[in-house]
This record gives structure tokens, C-alpha cells and sequence, in this order.
């Protein structure tokens, strides 16, 4: 039975991979973070199950007791999963937190904050969820974390951003250092990051202007893109790195 | 009058490279962190001038304030700058701080504080010297900082040091997105990553016995490999990560 889960299934493009998700895989996590700390709960996940397939979970990704509980869950219900997107991520927020303009903008917070959120989640995720990745079909089991062009280094040519740049050079780094590990450990198993394309989100939304027309796209159109990409995954392409329109971005 | 500032000053590399400076600049300031915390100095870095052109600065590189101040002391004194190198770096301490074998030991706080050691240095150190970047003849003035060839996502191949290898990735992004700035505000100014190669420090003490024979290099020996490069640094390799033999490392 085809078992996935999407951390980040608030965000724009998170919600959207849970809807095309529940097209394609019996069973469908929705993780997010709880909406109001509340103490008692701060320990457990919470998790609700719905009707038609949707498992709504509320967690903190960087509270390994709540990943480990949330992950010893799944073992325990359904042995394994097939497909894990990780669709969180953070560029600026309500406050200080913003994409520097200038090297004068670097702020020691801000940077840890971005690689708290960008890179090491997507490490904790496959720190306890690792030995679950199994296919149920002929498909490789995948990993797949949300990039962004901007942080391969390659093709860095505006410069600016430093931090968000950073903190995806380093996803790209851990997703490529676990495609190893999991071609030793795992069988039939591919871990790969995604460019979904300038996408209509609160993520994008202050830089939107500066967008050609027609490259801003709709979530719907963005994640069926990425689709595309995941139902046709070989294990050969396991440590890559894809854009939206199915090339592969280099580092 | 040549002006060169050393970060990282006690470490094994960085030792050699204020001795090898004091050979081409007229003055090399050696800056380490404070040996001991006092609380009353902990705003002030602490500044020595010795006699053969070699000033002792003893600052927390992670203390803005400090870092402003002693920017404040250098173009009061001098105007300008001509090399700075940042040979700061972590890969283990003597508590928990271990490169990681498997994703299942990657932790959190290690992952920080390897990202605020290994990348957020350069940036702060950057930020603050940017505008006294300008060299004194016609060698491009040069911030160097030393990465590491396991950074590199495209030459991974071995996989494990999640955290080492992430900040590594996440440095080079830094300084390859520093390049971009420094070619919009500079005159005739060059950021580069080096890799010294395996090289007999603290640092690598445990992972020696994996090393080939000829292959683990003596500070001096490595650093005269990385002068090479930087004497004869042309503007045009602004942006590049260059090894200890003068070949270019693919990001
Ligand atoms: N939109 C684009 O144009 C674009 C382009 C390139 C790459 N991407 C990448 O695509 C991914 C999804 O972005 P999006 O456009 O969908 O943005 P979004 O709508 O802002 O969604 C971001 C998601 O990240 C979650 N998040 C933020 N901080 C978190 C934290 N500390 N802990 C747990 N979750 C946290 C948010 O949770 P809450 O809902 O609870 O706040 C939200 O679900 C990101 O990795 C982004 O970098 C987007
Ligand atoms: N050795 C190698 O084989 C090798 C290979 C590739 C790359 N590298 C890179 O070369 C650079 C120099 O390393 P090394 O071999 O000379 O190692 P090292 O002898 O251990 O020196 C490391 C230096 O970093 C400083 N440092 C550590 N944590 C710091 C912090 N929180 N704040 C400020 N300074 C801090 C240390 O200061 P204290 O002296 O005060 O502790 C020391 O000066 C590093 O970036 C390393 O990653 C080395």
C-alpha cells in the first residue's frame, strides 16, 4: 500500500503536494506545526486520521522526540513508506528575518535561522525515517526535499541572499551526502532535491514583481510538474538535482 | 604598504600562514580568540604590536562589536587591507563535536555550531572588512578562506561528515556569492576558497591513518602551496575554489 508523507502541508506548495499526493498513494501524512504551543502536548505528535486517506499530523520537525514518536507510528502501522516530501522552508518572515541585499545585511540569527529551517530538517526527517524508506511497488522509495535554484552555487550569477544561498547549498550538500548513504543501506531507494519553478506562495510573494510574465506559477501546476518528475523516478537518479521542467540544475 | 590579517592564528594552518605573510607584507595582524574570558574586555579586541611588523589581536570573530572595532583600528591605522584569509575551522572537539558516520548521528547543535565556525566567520569577517578590501599595488587585494575539497557536492563521493561537508557547502556558496558583490563595489579585489589539501593539524589528527603515504602535508608545506596561488592570483579568479596544487575544485 502506497504510504507518503509531506512535512511543510501548510505551505503553499506543501498543501498542494498533499492533494496531488492523495491521487497517487493510499495513505497521505500532512505534517505541520502545531498551531498553538501547547505545553502538555509539547512530547506527542498529533495525529488525526481522516476519511479518505489523509492523516493530518501536528509537529515540530526539530524536536526529535516528536519525529521519532511520529516515525515509530508509521513502523508500527504500516512497516514502511514510499514517498517523503519535505516542502518546508523559510526566506523571510514578518520581522527581520529577510534575503540580504548586501554582505552589510549578514546577521548571525537570521543565518542560523534559515539553516535550522532549510537544511537541517530535511537531516532530521531522514535521521528517523531512514529504515522506513521501502517501496511497495515497482518505483524506487524516494526522499525528495524542496531546493531552490538559487543555492546551487554553479549557477549563482545575481549574487545577494546569502543566507537562503547558503542554507540551500547545504540541503543540496546533505541530500547528496544521503544519496550515498541510502545506495549502501537501503534497496531501491532515491534521494533528490527539487526546483519547483518561481511558484505563487507568501514565499515568493514580495519578489514576485521582479517575475517574467508567465514563469510565476500556480501551485497546482508547480507540484503536478514535480509529480511528473517523482512517478517517473529511476534509482539512477538518485542524488540529483531537478528543476520543475525535468532538467537537472548543477551544484 | 602591504597589509595582511590572519584569522584563525593558532590554528596549525593558519600559524604557518602568519609566518609566511610576515615574509610579503609589511604588517600581519595574527588574530586568535581570547585565551581567556576577561569580562571586563570581552567588547574590546584585545591589540599587540610587536616589533617585526606582526600585531597579536586577540577577538571572538563570532562578536560583531569586536570585529567592528578592530576593522575601525585597521583603517584608522592603514586605510586598507590588503589579504585577508580566514583559516578558522571545526571538524571535531574534544566533547561530542564528531564528523558523523551515518545520518542517525547527526545532531542538531552540532550542525550549528559547525555552520557558525566553518561558514558564518567569512561572512561576518566580510561584512566588516569589506570596504578596506583594496590592495596597495597591482595584485588584486585577496579575501581567501579556507574551505575544505569534501565541500564540494559534485566531487562527493564517500558520503558521512554531514555537518563538516554541509558548512563547507554553505562557505563556498558564501564566497562565491561575495565574489558577485565584490565585482559590483571593488576595484581590482578577489574572493577565493582554498582547499590546503591533508594537512598534519589538530584538525585531521584522527583521520590520518586513512591518509595515502606522501599524502599528509606539513603546514609548511601546504601553506607554500596556497602562497603560490596567492601571489599570482589574477582578477579574473575572483569567485574560484582553488586546491593546494593551483587546480580548480568543481563546486
Ligand atoms: N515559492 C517559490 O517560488 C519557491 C522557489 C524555490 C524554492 N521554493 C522552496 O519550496 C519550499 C516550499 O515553499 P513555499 O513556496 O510553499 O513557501 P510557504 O508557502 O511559505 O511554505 C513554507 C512552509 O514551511 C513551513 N515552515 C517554515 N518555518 C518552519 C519551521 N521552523 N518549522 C517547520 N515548518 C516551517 C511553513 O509552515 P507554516 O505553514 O506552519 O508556517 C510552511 O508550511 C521551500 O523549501 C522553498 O524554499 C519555493
Ligand atoms: N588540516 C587539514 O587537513 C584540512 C583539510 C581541509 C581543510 N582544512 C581547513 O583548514 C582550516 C584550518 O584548519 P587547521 O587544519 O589549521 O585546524 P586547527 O589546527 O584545528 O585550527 C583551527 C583554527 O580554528 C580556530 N577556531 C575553532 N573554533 C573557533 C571559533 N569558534 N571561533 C574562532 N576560532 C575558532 C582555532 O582556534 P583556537 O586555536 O583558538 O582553538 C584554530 O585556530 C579549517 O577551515 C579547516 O576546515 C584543513
Amino acid at each position: 500500500m502506497g504510504i507518503a508523507i509531506i512535512f511543510g502541508a501548510n505551505g503553499g506548495i506543501g498543501q498542494e503536494f498533499v492533494k496531488q499526493a492523495l491521487e497517487r498513494y493510499a495513505v497521505v501524512f500532512a505534517c505541520s506545526r502545531p498551531k498553538k504551543a501547547t505545553p502538555d502536548s509539547s512530547k506527542l505528535p498529533d495525529i488525526k486520521t481522516l476519511d479518505n486517506g489523509l492523516v493530518k499530523v501536528e509537529l515540530n520537525p526539530h524536536d526529535e522526540e516528536q519525529l521519532q514518536r511520529f516515525a515509530q507510528h508509521v513502523r508500527e502501522q504500516y512497516g514502511h513508506v514510499d514517498l517523503i516530501i519535505n516542502a518546508i522552508g523559510i526566506l523571510h518572515d514578518s520581522k527581520e528575518l529577510q534575503p540580504e541585499k548586501k554582505i552589510e545585511d549578514f546577521n548571525l540569527d537570521n543565518f542560523i535561522e534559515m539553516m535550522t529551517v532549510n537544511a537541517s530538517a530535511t537531516a532530521l526527517i531522514a535521521k528517523h525515517f531512514i529504515k522506513l524508506l521501502k517501496q511497495s511497488d515497482a518505483q524506487p522509495a524516494i526522499l525528495a526535499s524542496l531546493s531552490a535554484r538559487v543555492g546551487s552555487i554553479s549557477d549563482n550569477r545575481l549574487g545577494g541572499w546569502y543566507s537562503y544561498r547558503a542554507s540551500k547549498a547545504a540541503l543540496n550538500q546533505i541530500i547528496k551526502t544521503l544519496s550515498i548513504e541510502v545506495a549502501r543501506r537501503n534497496k531501491n531507494t532515491a534521494v533528490i532535491a527539487l526546483h519547483p519553478g518561481t511558484t505563487d506562495t507568501k514565499l515568493s510573494k514580495p519578489f514576485q514583481q521582479n517575475v517574467k510574465p508567465g514563469k510565476l506559477f500556480s501551485p497546482e501546476y508547480s507540484v503536478r510538474k514535480l509529480f511528473e518528475i517523482i512517478d517517473n523516478l529511476f534509482l539512477e537518479d538518485n542524488g540529483k538535482f531537478f528543476a520543475w521542467d525535468g532538467s537537472t540544475i548543477e551544484w
